[in-house]
């Protein structure tokens, strides 16, 4: 099974790296972009055919692993 | 309008931050994970409502500077 997973910063946490992406997109001439944030995404295979067991494990691989929860969004999808 | 891009490396570039992932993941006890390959998710919000354009920008935006095109592959959603 290949699974998804988006990591983003929650909407209260400043992102100084989206910052300097926008002021770079701005230096290139794209002066309508008007917010950048910047995130992760973790392209996971996995044995098995079991889906619950799957969503289960995925949980909880970033809640402890993949994201920080303390300034951390996630949500994953399942193939 | 929303923009998001997904930038993921080559399938044929070596990801060692996905395979320390994933030697941190079996270290976890997930050992069913197979394989890990890390990208990034950029979010993006633009001014105006023209798609046409905003596609043809965000197509040179990746192209340009979100991704390097000599190692990475991206797409890209406009909500």
């Amino acid at each position: 099974m290949k699974a998804k997973v988006y990591v983003t910063l929650k909407t209260e946490v400043l992102d100084p790296q989206g910052d300097a992406v926008r002021r770079a997109l701005h230096a290139l001439g794209h002066d309508d972009v008007k917010k950048v944030r910047v995130g992760k995404l973790v392209e996971i295979d996995l044995d098995g055919d079991d889906r619950a067991k799957a969503e289960t494990e995925l949980q909880e691989m970033c809640a402890k692993l993949l994201a920080n929860p303390v300034i951390e969004d996630f949500r994953f999808e399942l193939e």
